[in-house]
């Protein structure tokens, strides 16, 4: 239930269009609803401005669909499930005809289309294998009701091809960088641009990379100012600071 | 050479107050400035909005008072040199008198006061031995023209003292969560804010903290979406993304 | 044999209704039982008051059917096998067809009904995914005769949500706290509670979260107080160490 | 403040012998006291039956000397200073003159004869080399009013050393075992106690014992039931929890 | 070729009833016999007392059953592949029908009858899983003609069931200790025999048994004298280093 | 498009054969192409000195296809694609007919027999298994332009056969030494030549070879001078550096 | 009290020579005398064949001293203590008057010159750095009873260094090879002889030689058959192990 | 003893200057000298085209006097000590008056002006602290008879700074990259250059900078071709390295 909705039920109760007592019980649903296995934080959009966002990974397939179906059923916004397989999505097909899949990102969305996009986020990549990553970091944002603009492939050992870019970049309120192997690029985007960057390293590499663990640490010790760092392969998590970063801007851009 | 006094220089030759000569002399030092073992990047004020800051862990005493002599010289900002020792200030102070030194924060400053403070960024620190890294964050931030909170010792294991500081909290536009040990804070204020956090592990700890590795994984692997991470007792790093944040909510509290 | 069943063999011999050449066949298994690849530790029940439970995994399906088999006819209590895959189950039935297996903690159980249960052990989890193991550590304690309480899905990102159960926690005489990615869960509640916090970290996460590293890491720099740790996914030492610690509190609760 | 001088406020109220408005202003510091850098947590006392203990590494001399002054003003009850050093016993012993300093357990304290000891907790130790963490653990449980058996120096190399103490490690209801290079002891004495054993592994050892890291898998490891683990070297954090346990137990013994 | 062959081949020339162009023939292979892909090491049976071994991971079927025909051809002693899989076996027993395969040791053997067994060895192993590395162990001391005695499944929480085995342990000239999860077994026997100890870590465990990581640096920390170490789950590497210390002692046991 | 295709191209515009506006629309390709998904660094000939090498892990198998199509169109030289799949290639030979595959290697190749082979490059392997790595190397190597010796399997367990190999490893210009496990060869080459080593660790190994980290600190802190290291399984990385310091050799042998 | 004195003892009390009140008095220290802080395992003698060693560091002066004056006092033979200070040795000194120290190998010893010297230990080092472990390793061979034959800075990169002394190691029972950085030798010195080789990993080394960490594996991963290795610096436990394996050996050589 | 002197000898026995018994004498030391302590490979010039290299940490101060002193005498080249401190130069310059010391690079030297400057080599550094390792690389290059140029402070934050040099860069035969924190330089250098690079990671840093990890891991897996890497902070590594590629070039520039 969001800000939107919440407000309408209290009107509604004022003008006396909706009883208290039916007031009351989808209110009580307020904190948390509880299936057992999970507690819907469905008081999430209120406490954080966007709905629960399903991490699927480690919950079977039919958790997966059950919870989608229920914040579905709560919410109007748009309602997102990261990590999903395909599997997943079928099962919450069924129960939400319009969930869309996207595979690159790997996500289970069901969209809104009343959210208007504001300000601009800008996300780079350094290598085509970190595009499921950037893909997550880019969608997240555009749910959440950003402006995006994706510049891939750009990564360190070609220079000229981020610094052509530097133009685009000047434009964003904030700027995700996606990266594996040495996670260099986050550095250089980061000295271009007066603006928060965030950073995020994959696990694409092999040897010592040890899973994404050199460019986690490239990244953490990064000489630019103005980094932060999210976990490896935290499209989503970079996305959603992202977007609360743009929100301040407000409109400017 | 800040964005102001380069305005000033062009408005001067305009007006043939300065002469081309005078102007160009004062332009070729704006890319960077060669002390040999330093290039002092004079050009940083106008890319980045904000001096060159000066690490002076690893410098000798004799290139940190350099450094922040010449760095004084072509700026009327603030100026700020993290990590110092007090022999480095007591080097610093006899080229720039009017240099300051704060101990907790192990800084030396020259301040401008000419900077207004504004928005609001909320410093949490989780105990009382994270006090050097949160004072490092909030004085940076203040240096950089915000206007800042401080909520200290505050850890998990009394979660009441953070629950009361709830209203605090909601009135920043970002917050910086400084903890050390099993690094819990940034997880509890992040599901209790929807601003962007941003996480500060510190080396507080012993045993199994491995001077702050187990705070970093922890904050990485938040669960609460809209929290990024800085490097270990990286106070500055913090303070200066905050500052880019804060700055993009404009007059905005 | 547990000490019940010794008690009677030697009441028996004592009223000559068992042969002194009967009981000594019967004590000589005492100490152990060996297979060749496994030496039974049938002298355990009396030693440390619980039979002894197979750990599967590592085993062939063979071997776990026969010592399966062989602990449950020498003893009338509670048999477990943990990490059990339905294969084993299946050979295990063959042996044993009382057997059950519950397929969320992975477990073989041979149940008798005849334990009271007594006290209270509470089992809190912080999310969905790490049901396998807070199940294991459930069951173990229930077929150990301990009544418990679960609470789950309450990761610290929701913080309301356990403390919303503060109540119920503070009727337990001890609590398990399992929880995976930051492990911050155990702080939190260690320091709500005033009883022995048993925490378990689980191996769910992704990337920096290193199979579980990171949240056994911040259980063992927890900041509250009364916290101690298991390894990562043991779900059964939690549950067999909250056993014997609730039971050291006899019926009170 | 304690809960029995809580009581005693109350009943004041009661009897009137304590003005409403004296009464709230002692209230009023229930919560916690804020001294800036510190908020001390007088409230803890209550909620965990044990006052608030400083952990002094980090904190500088003068901090620790007013926290330990405070909680000793606040509350008639055994006080504690952990890792503390020679020089932050000099500083709080001038605020309080009663106070203590063990030097092997490298504790301030300040102690209240008026807590009877009960049951019974055994802290084994592997070698020399372990006193000062088993001494802190030790200390921390008769502060907190239990008895102990101490039973030092009894490392696997010898096993007939421990062996011999079968019997001592019975009557204890909760066995606190210290050891630092391979850690094996915790197993041993798990495999023959059927109470609760907490291990805990110390930074004694050089080379591949990496300051603890070898002894705190191997205790992580143990296949001996009814076994969990501490940090590295963290004493009072077991005799704390011993202390919790051996509280469940009633005058049992 | 080894010492033996090679004595006869130079009395064959001395008698000559070889000629001298055929004996330089078969002499020239002696360093190694190149096979693009492989040097095999006909020399090493002269150089170290053993035929060379194959250590079959990582490399093809087709080279493996190449390398294992050439050897059996070169030497009429014992050959032997480790971590060798039924396929590899399939191919190496069409080009040498009498090889064979023990699959718990998962090695391929071609057994010589002509060595006696000397001396005594004896092969410890902790749990039911450690199984094929203590098989693995024992096999190439059988095969390089040591007598064996193996003693399983007797891991330190029932420390009876190895003290019960001291006397065997006694008769050993060296004694292989094969432990996985905590590592304890080789500490404990380590202080009850005078004789050198291998150990032998596992990858048997999980969590923070990280593959073997754990009981390795157990067994590196070890308090007891005369422990060494090898690799995890090398059983191979265990067995051939006691059968070089077991050849030392002669025929004395 | 390489450096000679680039003068063709100005000859043509000098001469009027090629109109200045197909001359530019040629040129605009030149810095990079963008395929969405990937930058085609057609540049990289000219900057660097060799086409653009496709690293296909990772990657989509239409991905690989398209990159490697399109570099084929834009250049006569050799073309490469790393760490490729037979279904990889199976769909690149769809679009390039001439395309090759080494399996060994791993590699697709699209092969321009213009080069000539100069200098000398000798690749030497401490074991079979590091076959796939050397002949990466090697194979790199050759398509660079550069001869090539291989010397295989002469692991430091077997000395001489490496010393055997002196006089060879003394015409080179630079050796590659490819070894897993511990890593030791490159020490001993390069303690033998007065050559550039490059050393490649490979993840040849198990237990505490932790997939090749053994090696790589091993050859890190090679006590031989001229040692330099690539990461893990880095054959194509070696082989690239070894053609870059041959070239510097120029025709001397 | 050794081997000998308790038959003294026995044969004393037999021709009634020491009352049997006095013979019990003597045997009731057999199995360890507790000093409080440390049991003295004076029962190791007759279990182990050698008595207690004194592992120094992490003990008190004090403790030191009196341990080593205890285990002097109880028995006639060679009675050391490792990783000793001057310090501590000027407290022995004044209770053991004929106590000596060894500044390379930090030992302090008691020599009892009743000792013969028997077989063969070769100790070899690679590096001038490593020589106070190899010290501490060849005094306790000599102390133990054995002839050591000292090779020293024989390090890898200059493999004649060490190719000149095959013979020397061919006439050793046992080799103990010792070396940091990356720890090649024992390999090198593996594939040279047929008798066993324990490795002794130094922490010799920096950057990524992680304090003996790369020495360490190096070794845990060497390709060469019969090494086996311990602790990295641990020059005394690999002198021990090695004594153990020459004593089987008997007086042959 | 050079490759000069060595032909001036054999010249001096051909001409009968010098007696056979006398160049006896003196190619006796030719393999190496014996101190004991250390083996002096005077060999090594001859071997490897350049004197032994004295790596002085871990050498007691007389060791290192000593070893210099016979290199000197020994050798009319440039002699070498790396990792000095002031007082072992003191001792040196005792022995060697003709001793210098390089206190950024801590090395000691004898320069022998004979050698020319040949080619050229490039080393950049990214910041003021890697100065240190920067200067150990070019002192080195420079004493091996490299031209050297210098090109410091330019990291990736600041990308105009190192793009300004790639000029200069483009005249190296062989570039060496000096970089702490996150090491990214080497990678865009890299992309910029056709020669080959050594990248040296440096121990700057703090927190997630693990004493130079991090710099080591990115360097590791950069993404640009023709990258090699050495140990932490091992400037000499990486000058001996790039001096041997620069000889290869020959007079060529």
């Amino acid at each position: 239930m969001g800000p939107e909705e919440l407000r309408k039920l209290l009107e509604g109760v004022q003008t006396e269009q909706i009883s208290v007592d039916r007031a009351l019980e989808q209110l009580r649903r307020l904190p948390y609803e509880d299936l057992g296995y999970a507690k819907i934080d469905h008081h999430r959009h209120l406490r954080k401005g966007f709905p629960e966002v399903i991490y699927c990974q480690g919950k079977t397939v039919d958790q997966v669909a059950q919870i989608f179906h229920r914040l579905c059923q709560a919410s109007q916004g748009n309602i997102l499930g990261t990590r999903a397989t395909e599997e997943m999505f079928g099962a919450a097909k069924e129960l939400v005809p319009e969930a869309e899949y996207d595979p690159t990102a790997r996500m289970i969305l069901r969209r809104s289309d009343s959210t208007p996009r504001r300000g601009m986020v800008c996300v780079c990549s350094a290598g085509t294998a970190d595009l499921p990553v950037a893909e997550e970091a880019a969608l997240t944002c555009e749910l959440m009701g950003n402006r995006v603009e994706r510049i891939y492939d750009t990564g360190v050992a070609g220079i000229h091809r981020i610094l052509d870019q530097t133009e685009k970049l000047a434009r964003a309120n904030v700027v995700i960088v996606v990266a594996g192997m040495e996670g260099a690029l986050p550095s250089v985007v980061g000295g271009l641009v007066d603006k928060p960057v965030i950073a995020v390293p994959t696990s694409v590499g092999y040897g010592a990379s040890f899973n994404g663990l050199a460019a986690l640490l490239g990244m953490l010790n990064s000489c630019a100012s103005g980094v932060t760092v999210v976990n490896i392969d935290n499209g989503f998590g970079a996305g959603y600071a992202a977007g609360l970063i743009n929100k301040l801007a407000g409109d400017k851009q």
